[in-house]
Formats: C-alpha cells, sequence, structure tokens
C-alpha cells in the first residue's frame, strides 16, 4: 500500500510537473521502500518497463552522478539512498563524478573537483551504503575510449534547436558537458559495456531535460530509451529552496553532529503562533520540515511516520515535543554516520577513480 | 635564394589573404625544399619560432589529419610531402585521422570512415614517405584518455560568440568536432604527452580558422601558441576549384596510371588560340594547371622548371610538346606510386589505428 504522508494538497505541484513535461505520475509497483510507498518518487519514464525488465531477470542497470563541486547535503542523500536499494536488489549500479561537467560549467579546478569527490561525496556514498565491489565508479575525466568516442559523435545527432528547446541559453561548455551526460546515460548499451539495456537513472525533477535528450538519442541510435524517476524537491531547512551556497539552508553530511542538530533544531515546522490554536488545530504538517525530514530521512518506519502524522495534525503533540524526537534521530544518524564515513574514505583512497 | 615559379601577379590573392587574418608572409629561410623554394608555402603564423626552436634542439613536433571521407588527390599531397620533410629532418610527427569530424560534420558512417582511411589515406601516405615507425597515427575515436579529456575540458574556455566568429555557423557537431581539433592541435603540449612545446601545422589557408581559434586557447591555457604555414591552394584540373564530388576536377592517387595521365592531359593550361599567336606572346603560365601540376608535384628540380618558365613564356615551347613531357612524369610518378602503396596496404593492416 502506497503512503500519502503529506495529504493531497501538496502534490498538485508535482501533478502539474508531470502533466507539462509529459513524464508520468508513478503507480504503486509494491515496492518496499520508503521513497516508492512514501509517493516520494513521485514520476517517472518508463521505471514500469525498467522494472518489469528487472523482474523477468533481463539485463538492467541503474546510473547517477555525483558533481563534485560544493558539500554534500540530505538532499543529495536521497538518490544515493535510491541507488543503494538498488545495488541491494542485485542491479548493477554506476556512479559517474561529474568532474567534466563540474569543471565545463561551473570552473570548478581539477584539484577542487578531485577533492570534493574523493573526500566530501565518495566516503559518504560508502557509508550510505554503496558498495564499490558491486558498482562502477568512473570519472567523466578518466574512463573508456569508447564511451568518449560515442559521445563525440552523439553531436552529430542533435541540433542546436533542439538543444536550445531542451536547456535554454546555451554556451560550448554546456554543450560539451550536456553530451557527456548523454554519454553517461547511454554508453552501458554500447557493445564496449552492456549491450542494449534498460538503464535507469534516480533523479530530482529539475534533471529533466537531460532524459529527455537521452531518451531522443536513444531512439535515433536505435538503442533502449533509458528509464528515469523523479523524486520530491528537499525543502531548505528554513522551509525555502535549499542552495549550496547558504550553508543554513541544508544539513551536510559532513557537518560536525552539533551543528547538525542545531541546524535541525532550526528547521521550519508548521506550528501555529499559541500552543492553544495549535492544540485545537493541529500542526499544518504540510509545510513543516521537520515532517519531511522524518519522512525522507530519518523515520524509515511507516508506523512511527504516521504516528507522528496523527499525533501533530491532531494537536496531540507540539513542536516542542516533536524536536526532542528529531534531535535524538539525527544525532544518532550522524553519530553512526561519522564512524562509517571514516572508515570509508580509507577505501576510497585505495580506488584510484582519476587515476 | 626563393623562388618565385608564378611572378609577381599571382600572390596578390595571398598578399590579401595574408593581410586580412593577420597571417605573416613566409620569409626565405634557406628551407631546401620545394614548397619553401617556390612560395608554395606563401604564409604563416610563428613559423619562424618553430623553425628556431628545432634548430636550437628544443622539443618541437608537428601535426596533421587526414580527413576519412572522399578520395585522396593531389591536393591531399602537398600536406603529405610537407609532413614527410619534416620527418625526414627527425621531427617528431603526428597524423591524427579525424573520422569524429567526418562522422558528426559529413555524415559518414563508421565503416566508411576506417575503410577512407585504411585503404585510401594511409597506404598513400605511406608511400609518399611517411614512416609509421617514426610518427604517431592515431584516430581521434581511438586515442588516450588524456587528450579526450582535455577537448571536452576546452569547451568551457571559449563562448558561442567566439567560436562564431571564427567559425559563422554552429551547429553541436560543428562545435564539438572544433573542440575534439583543439584536442588535437594542443595536447602535444599536455604532460602525459611531450609537455610545452612548439607545435605545427602546416595546412591549406582555409583552415586558418582552426590555427586561430587553438591559438586563442593556447594562450588561455598557458601552452606555446602553436604554429602553421599555409600553403597555396591546389587548382582544379579545369581551371575552376577543386571538388571532392566532381572526379574530373582532381587527379587521385588512387586513379588507374591511364585515368590519371587522361586527365592531366586535359588540364588547363595558358595557351593562346593560335600557335602564331602563342610563339609571339608565349603561354600564360599564371594561368596554366599544367605549371601548377609541375611546381607542386612533378618537377622538384629548379633547374628543369625554371626551363619550362622560359620557354613557355618566351614562346619557344607550345602546350603539345609540354604535355607530352607532363605525360611522362605523370606515368612515371604513378607507376612507382602505386607499386609502393600496394606494399604499404600490408603495413597499414597491422597498425591497428581504430582498436
Amino acid at each position: 500500500m502506497q503512503l500519502n504522508p503529506w495529504g493531497s494538497e501538496s502534490i498538485k505541484d508535482y501533478d502539474k510537473l508531470t502533466h507539462e513535461f509529459g513524464m508520468q505520475r508513478m503507480p504503486d509497483l509494491g515496492i518496499d521502500n520508503h521513497y516508492f510507498r512514501r509517493g516520494i518518487i513521485f514520476g517517472h519514464r518508463d521505471f514500469d518497463k525498467f522494472w518489469k525488465d528487472f523482474k523477468a531477470k533481463k539485463p538492467v542497470s541503474i546510473l547517477t552522478g555525483i558533481m563534485p563541486s560544493g558539500p554534500m547535503h540530505f538532499g543529495h542523500k536521497m538518490v544515493v539512498d535510491q541507488c543503494v536499494f538498488y545495488q541491494n536488489q542485485g542491479i548493477k549500479t554506476r556512479v559517474l563524478v561529474a568532474d567534466v561537467e563540474a569543471r565545463t560549467t561551473r570552473g570548478t579546478t581539477k584539484e577542487d573537483a578531485e577533492r570534493y569527490a574523493l573526500e566530501e561525496y565518495l566516503p559518504n556514498w560508502i557509508a550510505l551504503g554503496l558498495d564499490p565491489k558491486k558498482s562502477v565508479i568512473y570519472a567523466q575525466s578518466n574512463y573508456g575510449v569508447p564511451y568518449y568516442s560515442f559521445y563525440s559523435l552523439l553531436s552529430g545527432r542533435t541540433t542546436l534547436n533542439e538543444m536550445q528547446a531542451v536547456y535554454g541559453e546555451l554556451s560550448p561548455g554546456k554543450i560539451m558537458s550536456a553530451m557527456v551526460q548523454m554519454g553517461d546515460i547511454l554508453h552501458p548499451q554500447l557493445p564496449d559495456y552492456d549491450g542494449p539495456s534498460r538503464v535507469l537513472v534516480p533523479v530530482g525533477a529539475d534533471q529533466d531535460p537531460h532524459i529527455r535528450l537521452a531518451r531522443d538519442l536513444a531512439e535515433k541510435e536505435h538503442l533502449v530509451k533509458p528509464a528515469a524517476t523523479f523524486h520530491r524537491f528537499a525543502t531548505g531547512i528554513g522551509g525555502s529552496k535549499m542552495s549550496s551556497s547558504k550553508p543554513n539552508s541544508y544539513i551536510s553530511l559532513n557537518d560536525p553532529i552539533e551543528v547538525a542538530v542545531k541546524k535541525a533544531l532550526n528547521a521550519l515546522t508548521g506550528g501555529c503562533n499559541t500552543a492553544a490554536e495549535q492544540k485545537e488545530t493541529g500542526g499544518k504538517i504540510e509545510e513543516c520540515v521537520v515532517y519531511e525530514l522524518y519522512a525522507y530521512h530519518f523515520m524509515p518506519d511507516d508506523k512511527e511516520l504516521t504516528e507522528i502524522y496523527r499525533k501533530c495534525t491532531s494537536g496531540e503533540m507540539l513542536c516542542g515535543e516533536c524536536k526532542r524526537i528529531l534531535r535524538e534521530k539525527v544525532e544518532k544518524f550522524m553519530k553512526a554516520h561519522a564512524a562509517k564515513r571514516e572508515k570509508a574514505k580509507k577505501q576510497v583512497e585505495k580506488m584510484g577513480v582519476f587515476r
């Protein structure tokens, strides 16, 4: 059974999104993972076909990218959790470090890109459950020749108009970066890699342009159109957009425990002006970032989450008590995570992603 | 001493070209090669610096490309001869097969590009003197990872405006192809290859846009600006533009001997309407394609060429006699060349350029 942890209101934005861009709403496929059960993954393209292929033991794989620029926060964790879920189902997992993209479109230096990948991102990924032995981890700047050759050639299969329609304003760096991403998404189907097969790319809804171009190119190249799932945005701690340039808008996975806790306790809630009013009307849970943190990250058990929902919306529990629960959850998670990350760092050192 | 085999008139066009685009006129550096001695190489960018570096035993290299699409004709031979000259001076030579360019901008298939390179171009190059043991021969689609990484990243160092100013109308394929060429021209200076060093690219004047962009990017990347020489255009057999789509406008190096001879004998001359007139005024040698064929390809000896010039312009020799000489030269060249090419084909088979 699918849970809608926010009620029917908040999903309207996503309905609009799926409608406008022709994504499909995610149906209930009975997948036992909280991102699916709770509708956090709200939309998809051909995920049903991917899942069917997987269940029929046809060759499938998933692919996702790490942007080695800026801090790794809990918004990024959403993709990692999904990848780890697929990996644990036995699905082949590819994780690419988008260093060419970071360098061409964000001006990140080579040194910074490598440092972010090796010190910030990959240790966190492994701590979150990625098994490097079960996955292909590569840097865009340091991968196989068939891949490069392929993405260079793909550029001849699209036009500036098509790309502008998908991406808006272009530059040589953006065009190159898009073609490299097309190579990332489509290369698993080359004979040098897995051959024709369904590739799933789990992304945030803002990444759909890449998926659309990749699916167009797949059709032209007589490859299987890649599938995608789209998950809900992560709300910033203060209730507005999460932004890498505003450290108080996100909890970083590298934040010291006390900093992470402090940020969590500053999260916007759906509380009322007075305790009396809140006891009367209940909390506005669809506006509550604390509840989102529970739903996405800190309360994988549906019973526990449903109980929070009931207590909050009925006015039985006020924000103070709820935040005591949050503090405990965040502390526990961050402590365990930091220990795993320190162990993972040694693993990453030996991986040689960039050389 | 530099020879001007056409007199001062015909060089005016090239003066205009050098003036408009800021190339430099080639000075007399006393280089004993007919392309230099005869002013066929009329312009350059930093060739003087390249030659000085070479003479001072500093690390230098040359680089040129093969477009594996369409027939290989005597216009292409001009670049080969120059490369072989440098190679024989002991200068490191790189020859790239521009298969990514052919496929993205001309729609050449993978199979055709490989066939053109392996059957049409490389055997002719070797027959003309290229020594594969002394040179680096690579396909754009199948080369080292640092090269790919580098050209992908170079895209972030230019803008659509800059590229449009250099190339005119753009497409994703053209942009990719230009960036790949930037990688070709600049990668020898990467630490994984030769390191910072002067690279010379001998080209026809129409290739100057690539040279200009490469020099701009070299400056941004703190590399040595690549040098270039520009040679005169090859005139079509009939006197107008040589075109790969008009087989009668060129002599192919793969033409059967009798076809090559027939085409050569059809070449436009500078002859007058009547023999009497021509004996009086002499031939218009600057319009004569036969004379160009001598000057570029079939008469490396300056004394012999000067004698032809004297006899023609004085009216002492008419076109019929001159063409008997041409027939003999073409027959002799094509026969020897075909034998060398057949031997070269076996060498090429073993080279594994594409895998």
